[in-house]
């Protein structure tokens, strides 16, 4: 292949993901089909298999780029502390302004707790993260005296990342009286005894 | 009709609402169709039409039925206060028995977030009144001092009720390593002066 078709493939397997998220939020992963997706960027069905061999590949890469999209902007890598919680409740101020990215994920979430989902090991995986990340900053408080007493991190950060999920689809369902941000300052504020900024 | 094939028709409804609650867990609602439902039920489509007319008259029933349950099992119209989050609570338990009845709920929860879904509107009246339950309760809490101070009770509503729907999530891909109940208690714990039970 050339540099220039190197680059071309390039584009057209950004433009494939692009349509296969956008098409898993309208319909459901189940819901879409690769001949579909083809249609949506104007390639043929065959064009799109030479990409992306299965639905599953597809999926996986539609995954893939959502999470490197995260790390990228907000830093969930940060030492442990207020800094990785700032970066959450950055997370979901981005999420507000981007409803789509919201929607594909909570629809994803939700058909992969089937043991059988090809997305349901990315979500394990995503969960345990989640929640060690969560974690660790939660101890790390604790340490400095800045988690209010009794409060046990392991059940800190298991409901922080639950109520992040829970938020989002009551929120896609009744945006105008969901504070989804708002939310989740009050309730690092229930469990801080020192400001989150 | 005789009295006999009126119960008769009775047992073949619920049999469908129940094929339906099986199809929807299992595939989504989308995913599902009213052929196959039929076939679960090993009556012909035709037949299955009779008793539900169209696919949202059913997705109707079998969310009625749900709600009729949880009502009458958990008495959630108790006089606000500790008595609803117990029963909340009790519900939880419930359903951690029942994980059919959670994977329904959360796929059906996450597909009717788009406006055109014919469950939205359930959903959207779902969350108000949750939310307003649990709201007077929080009120009638900490009219009485058992609501710590500086919780505003709008907040503390809306964070448990999106805490339950992502505990669910959670919980349902990782059995093993979401507690539920206990997270549930835990929240309460970190809002209340008094103890739950």
């Amino acid at each position: 292949m050339t540099a220039g078709g190197y680059l071309k493939g390039r584009i057209r397997r950004e433009d494939i993901i692009t349509a296969a998220a956008t098409a898993y939020a309208e319909a459901g992963y189940q819901g879409s089909s690769l001949r579909e997706i083809a249609k949506r960027v104007g390639i043929s069905h065959a064009g799109l298999l030479y990409h992306f061999p299965t639905k599953e590949a597809l999926l996986a890469a539609v995954l893939e780029r959502r999470d490197a999209e995260d790390a990228e902007r907000e830093q969930l890598a940060a030492p442990p502390g207020l800094a990785v919680l700032r970066h959450f409740v950055a997370l979901a101020e981005h999420n507000v302004r981007h409803p789509g990215i919201v929607d594909l994920y909570t629809r994803l979430a939700a058909e992969a707790v089937a043991a059988d989902h090809p997305a349901h090991e990315y979500f394990e995986r995503h969960y345990r993260i989640a929640r060690e990340n969560v974690l660790r900053s939660f101890q790390a408080l604790a340490a400095n005296g800045e988690l209010r007493p009794g409060v046990d991190p392991h059940a800190a950060a298991l409901t922080f990342i639950a109520l992040m999920d829970g938020l989002q689809v009551q929120w896609l369902t009744t945006p105008d009286e969901v504070d989804l941000v708002g939310s989740l300052r009050f309730y690092l504020s229930t469990l801080l005894t020192v400001p989150l900024d």
